[in-house]
């Protein structure tokens, strides 16, 4: 699978469209300077180009597989993986003190699109890792930061989460894995989790568990579960892998795509952890790299989009079919509307989701880098609509991507229905959308609604920037965030929690269609109203935003209906 | 699998909404009583229930290959495709005289769709034939017509359908295949087609290819192509299979999903075929064969949705997966109310598609019985949007039963992922569904619009009717019904067709939307406004039926501004 790294859009974008230079100003963030960045991207884009993009199909042919408890994993993963770590790209957020670039989420956020786009199986396992670095620099000890820090970080070990058992999925606060206290400080974990992406592999020398379980006579629920770290090798006195841990794979799932990716069942028996942050604070802590991983997730959405988009696209540019009247056209099927509309909707939905992301790490990276409640909430209010919108995006561009190439689509060698076949759990895994959907619609306004607000505040002013200039453009963006304000109220006001939940992936869509038509207007903007980024910015306002009345109105209608109707009545 | 036949909800239709009585008023099919319907589908709907749903996951886990040149189908779709064939729901619609039961089409249509969701991979197999049997029946010699119907009607051959060639897809009219004259009347057919659906199988005695192919100097494009039945064994003076045909199977491909139907390469060497039709005059009576399976592929979509939805409400029904507030709740993840959503689009949005089928069918069928030339344009009218919304619908609801699965969704052994596999190529295959939406925003407006008017008359006159009892059903849909006249006012007087076509898909989608409104409403009516089926009329009319407005945005935007977007603006 041809692909080409985006770098020209993600350096517009850093510049002109989500402020990187906000973030370079800052102490912490000094030396992300844009050739820094820029080189960083170059770098990481012939990575994706010329070492991970030729994986991309192996795994899905040659699944990974368990023998004789051993993971096996695709061609050629092995070196792609390498080529990874040995970049330093695992770690590009992570503390230099430990070996990481220490520069912002914004510049990894690229980087793992970029990774996502080129092979998304391989590319989820150093993004297991990323949220465990990030987890362990909050949250452990210093004797354990220091042992196992500096092996994530140069990839030579990976980690993995471990939250879902067979009766604990979305409801976390149901798992019974045991932990036991040894007499040595450390403890006995017990216990069988389930959907563990890369539980295992053959080309790191240690695969680090994050666990979440309970302690003896603690509290039914999240507030009663405590995380450990359960390495596969306990480390030796040397920091070292040494003896095997009482865990094991179980089996791999059968999936419908991801083949590339083992998904484990794994099992504790009595196996060797260390508590990371306090006893019962387990979901706390897991909560930090769970929100990295969000945003992470969302980005694999939008890898996989332009991965498809740029698939699809070559196919259309080389398809000749049919006859249209057009002038001046190529003769091939890009001449045909239908199939214009559906590259420029793949195009502009890509785009937006984008932009959605990377506004979302820039958020992150202010929050760490000033401390300010503002961007932390911000980055929060993001999260879910990145994490939602960047996976829906996902599916439904490389949807496209299928249709676009006609009944070639259907066959597996063309490669198109792969996208789609590997984007698919991305909806599911880190938080089902739904689940995303009712925090964003629960939690994350129960601030009173105060960073939406902000966030509208925001857009309004811009779009009231725009009016002079781009008044087409301008002035649905503004009306839009309006009737969006107005659904924020009513949510806000919701005192049954049951009421927003009917409405919450509705209203979390209104929202990531407002912020894609506020971001593709900066970008018009700031091409000065003439141009391609214009150009799409028009198709998007014009075709894509007006979906936002039927998503609020969805998104309002309360409850009250929806459980009028019983099971039976849903049953034929 | 297990499935449960909706009989009752067909039964409701036919009563109430798609008005089977005025079809069994007519002469032709005054066989058509309630109970003699009403016996069919409960004995049509037991053998998809017993016989047909157990053989769904074998033709995934066991796709049919090619061994030596032979097709092996799945297994146990040997007796499956006997019970089809003895039960006679190959030939529902196919005349008496040569055996079959003479019944309305919409009968034939509801049997379809219980077959697509009991074992959709097999189903394609009798689908084509049907579509054969109603071409030889309107276009064939009476030698051919004694020879072949009698076979194909009792299922003992079956009848496949040959246009594609890698050159040419979606553009038919750019077919190589050379059919030359022989001596004694017949042709010699050569020439690779793609695509062919059941192109072979090991368990009907002969399989009977209709064949679109050109006459030596033929005129180029459409008009100069020609239709040929080309059997894989030549009937013997008795009429049994005799001589081999110089054809063959060169492979199977490998696809996203529906595996235990074989695709195959057909390679034709000189094979003996007949004329069917006049010469040149072939993609006419291709045609007729399309239109059926047109219909016909719209349903698999239909009974792919309703499969997938009895298998989301089973898991969810049993699933217990966290706390709602919700008083007098089930336990199980039914009680959340984002399930509640996804659950209860799946049920309205595969009833009001299987409404528009039905009603299409019974369009068809008056058209038959009557001669009436305003029923055959209506039928013309709402194929393509059977053809597309109902294959959208069976997409969209299949993608929801998988979120409905949360993680085991993504499991394939759960089966939830193969309903969205298998059907994802419905969307492509009989035309493409941009080719339809072509189709409806074209053609079927070359009538100056009057079959599009005389419908949306009846829909307003209808939901007049229901104004004074039904007010908050009633205005919404006689609201929408306006806009989208006027929708269809600006496509009918778009001279450039092009600017039709950059709107096209979306304009099919909001026909689709308005044509589902008005049949909840028609069924909240019929039910006296009070009732699962107003309560499920009111969910779909609030919440869905306003995404209208989007699509009617888009459909009416032109094509200037798509066109401003070259192809290198959509490339990275």
């Amino acid at each position: 699978m041809p692909y080409r790294a985006p770098v020209e859009e993600f350096n517009f974008l850093f510049s002109h469209v989500v402020k990187l230079e906000d973030v370079v100003a800052t102490e912490r963030f000094a030396d992300a300077t844009p050739d820094m960045v820029t080189a960083i991207l170059n770098e990481a884009g012939r990575m994706c180009e010329e070492v991970l993009a030729p994986l991309q199909r192996n795994g899905d042919l040659h699944p990974a597989k368990l023998e004789n408890g051993v993971v096996r994993t695709s061609p050629g993963f092995d070196e792609g993986y390498k080529a990874i770590a040995e970049g330093g790209w695992v770690s590009i957020s992570a503390s230099q003190e430990n070996g990481g670039m220490g520069l912002p989420m914004a510049v990894t956020t690229a980087v793992n699109e970029m990774m996502s786009s080129a092979c998304l199986s391989l590319q989820l396992n150093p993004l297991m890792t990323q949220g465990q670095i990030e987890a362990l620099e909050n949250h452990a000890s210093d004797a354990i930061r220091e042992t196992y820090l500096p092996k994530l970080i140069s990839g030579e070990w990976s980690g993995t989460m471990n939250l879902t058992e067979a009766q604990a999925g979305s409801d976390v606060g149901a798992l019974r894995t045991r932990a036991e206290p040894n007499d040595d400080g450390s403890y006995a974990i017990t216990g069988q989790k389930i959907y563990i992406s890369w539980g295992d592999n053959d080309f790191t020398e240690n695969v680090c568990h994050l666990v979440l379980a309970r302690l003896p006579d603690s509290v039914p629920g999240t507030k009663g579960i405590s995380l450990f770290l359960v390495p596969k090798y306990i480390p030796d006195e040397n920091g070292a892998p040494g003896k095997a841990n009482d865990l094991k794979v179980v089996s791999l799932e059968h999936k419908m795509g991801l083949h590339g990716s083992p998904t484990a069942v794994m099992q504790y028996d009595g196996a060797q952890g260390w508590l990371i942050g306090e006893e019962n604070d387990g979901m706390r802590c897991m909560f930090t790299m769970m929100n990295n991983a969000r945003l992470g997730v969302g980005v694999q959405g939008i890898g996989t989009a332009e991965g498809a988009l740029q698939h699809a696209m070559a196919y259309a540019q080389d398809r000749t079919q049919g006859k249209t009247p057009l002038e001046n056209g190529t003769g091939t099927i890009m001449d045909h509307a239908d199939v214009r509309r559906m590259l420029t909707t793949m195009k502009a939905e890509t785009a937006a989701a984008r932009a959605i992301a990377l506004a979302n790490a820039v958020a992150i990276d202010m929050a760490h880098a000033t401390g300010e409640a503002d961007w932390a909430a911000r980055a929060a209010f993001l999260t879910p609509i990145t994490k939602a919108f960047g996976t829906e995006t996902g599916a439904n561009v490389s949807d496209l991507g299928i249709q676009v190439h006609g009944g070639m689509g259907y066959i597996e060698e063309t490669g198109a229905a792969q996208y789609a076949r590997d984007v698919r759990v991305t909806a599911i895994y880190e938080g089902t959308n739904g689940i995303q959907s009712m925090d964003l619609a629960g939690r994350k306004l129960m601030d009173g609604g105060e960073a939406a607000y902000a966030l509208l505040d925001e857009i309004e002013r811009h779009a009231e920037g725009a009016r002079a200039t781009l008044p087409d453009l301008a002035e649905p963006v503004w009306n839009a965030t309006e009737s969006l304000r107005e659904a924020t109220e009513w949510m806000v006001s919701q005192k049954n929690v049951t009421d927003r939940f009917a409405g919450s992936v509705p209203f979390l869509r209104a929202w990531a269609r407002v912020l894609g038509a506020h971001f593709h207007l900066c970008a018009a903007q700031a091409e000065g109203g003439e141009g391609k980024r214009t150009r799409l910015a028009r198709f998007y306002i014009q075709r894509l935003l007006p979906e936002h009345t039927a998503q609020l109105a969805h998104a309002t209608a309360g409850s009250e209906d929806l459980y009028a109707l019983t099971p039976d009545d849903l049953v034929a």
